[in-house]
């Protein structure tokens, strides 16, 4: 079932990104090339589904959660971009295509990520993709902000530099993780339970202790399978991260206690939203699907 | 008088920006401290006293673009950094410093402007900052979005980076100008204006013909003293722009030529907010200095 609500809110979000890279001018041409090289690149789109999913756990239609879906996939994009660059984790494949800096060059990849920071704020003000009330908006614009700076995933960001070779504990990985990769998750969720125009105080905690659970499941499932896959099927080296050196729960915790805390963490996420309605069955399939999932 | 405004504004402006340089937890430090660094650096601060200006030339106290002011200074402090890099313009000193990455590294640079960004959006957000409404704050944050992102500097600065070695014309040069730099000089005033709650579209609009005459002036002028200043004045290598076969407009014009046009720019600026009253007097002000500074 999450196979097909994956791929509806992938192509959905796709059509909602595809006319923001069109270049105002000539000049921009290759400056909106990069910037649309880094997204329309196949993604698996869970950032955007997150959002179209608790859009609708608010019985509001998904659609309305378009603007909040480009603009966290596009926070996420240049995230990415930023991260391969050669001064960061020096990655020249993504996806298994060449990376942003590879396909054109380095001060295009940066002022590409730029762009898309840019461009996600944006997301959020264009009436088309937000249709919200002004208060709404400016709620999403906030939460955005908060979840992408330096004290939310740019900070995570800097803590996982600062962590290479470093021995970190289950809480000061936690700590990284839940800054690097669970502050937009989180943000995901918020974001488009704010699109719905339904979201009361109580139900958007019940979404953020969803989000948390299943933003930390997807991490620790993300290392289970950087040892367990081969590079092909992950579209990237495989161990890169355990040859890096880098904090990973496996080797924190072991294999199989690994793979017991994502199955702890999916069910977390499932009591959070167990007073939810059959709306809310999108969000449980990923949660489930998190820990299945094999890439 | 200029220098007694100026000097207000960039106290002003500084005691706004310190509090957004607090790590909230010891793991982001680092990153804090480059961010803080990147910003804190006795900068002139043009375009906050631009946004402080604009807000006083409609009449409200200069406090209220408090928001206006940290937002503008906090994208251009971040695209400083990220344009120093060495896969950008290569820059070791900026004001006679040691730019971020030097003082910091590449990573913590490319995260600290990455983090600078999201700051500026939150600066429009942050109720003590930015007490507007929930529909000014959104108009603002549009404009700042706009300014900053791909269709603004952001392009203009890929446009710079296209144009080394390349011979503009006028047209051209100043399409790249009115990106880079224009945009959100333009961006500063109409922050200004918007924050001030006193904004029509009439006047909206001759502030947005005075920034964009006085953001060309300066350019010009900043050409003109690239050739003129010496090193210590200007705290950056002389003729460095020339010395990468960058377009400007004395080579462009020859010198006397580019010293006539930035005066016809700044009569240009003077003639647009003709018709304000006294409360005006610093953007006139400010206007006359940018054609008569030495750095």
């Amino acid at each position: 079932m999450i196979g097909a609500y994956q791929a509806s809110s992938q192509a959905r979000v796709d059509a909602a990104l595809e006319p923001l890279f069109q270049a105002p001018a000539p000049e921009l041409e290759r400056l909106y090339a990069a910037m649309r090289y880094s997204v329309m690149n196949g993604g698996k789109r869970v950032r955007p589904l997150l959002a179209y999913a608790a859009c609708e756990a608010l019985d509001a239609p998904a659609e309305l959660a378009n603007g909040a879906a480009c603009a966290v996939e596009l926070i996420h994009a240049y995230s990415l971009v930023h991260d391969d660059l050669p001064a960061m984790d020096d990655d020249d494949l993504r996806r298994g295509q060449p990376t942003t800096h590879k396909a054109f060059d380095e001060a295009c990849a940066i002022l590409a990520g730029d762009g898309l920071q840019s461009l996600a704020f944006g997301a959020l003000l264009d009436p088309r993709l937000s249709p919200q009330s002004d208060s709404i908006r400016l709620r999403m614009v906030q939460a955005l902000s908060a979840a992408a700076g330096p004290a939310g995933m740019v900070g995570g960001q800097a803590i996982d530099l600062g962590s290479v070779g470093v021995k970190l504990d289950q809480q000061a990985l936690e700590f990284m993780h839940r800054h690097k990769t669970g502050a937009l998750i989180e943000a995901s969720v918020r974001l488009g339970a704010l699109a719905s125009g339904q979201a009361d105080e109580q139900r958007l905690q019940a979404l953020q202790v969803y989000a948390r659970a299943v933003g930390l499941a997807f991490q620790v499932q993300d290392d289970i399978l950087d040892v367990e896959s081969d590079t092909a099927t992950l579209g990237k080296r495989q161990g890169a991260d355990i040859a890096r050196d880098k904090p990973t729960y496996p080797a924190l915790l072991g294999l199989e206690a690994a793979k017991a805390y994502a199955i702890e963490l999916r069910d977390q996420a499932l009591v959070a939203v167990q007073g939810f309605g059959e709306s809310a069955e999108p969000l449980r399939a990923l949660a489930r699907y998190i820990v299945e999932r094999r890439h």
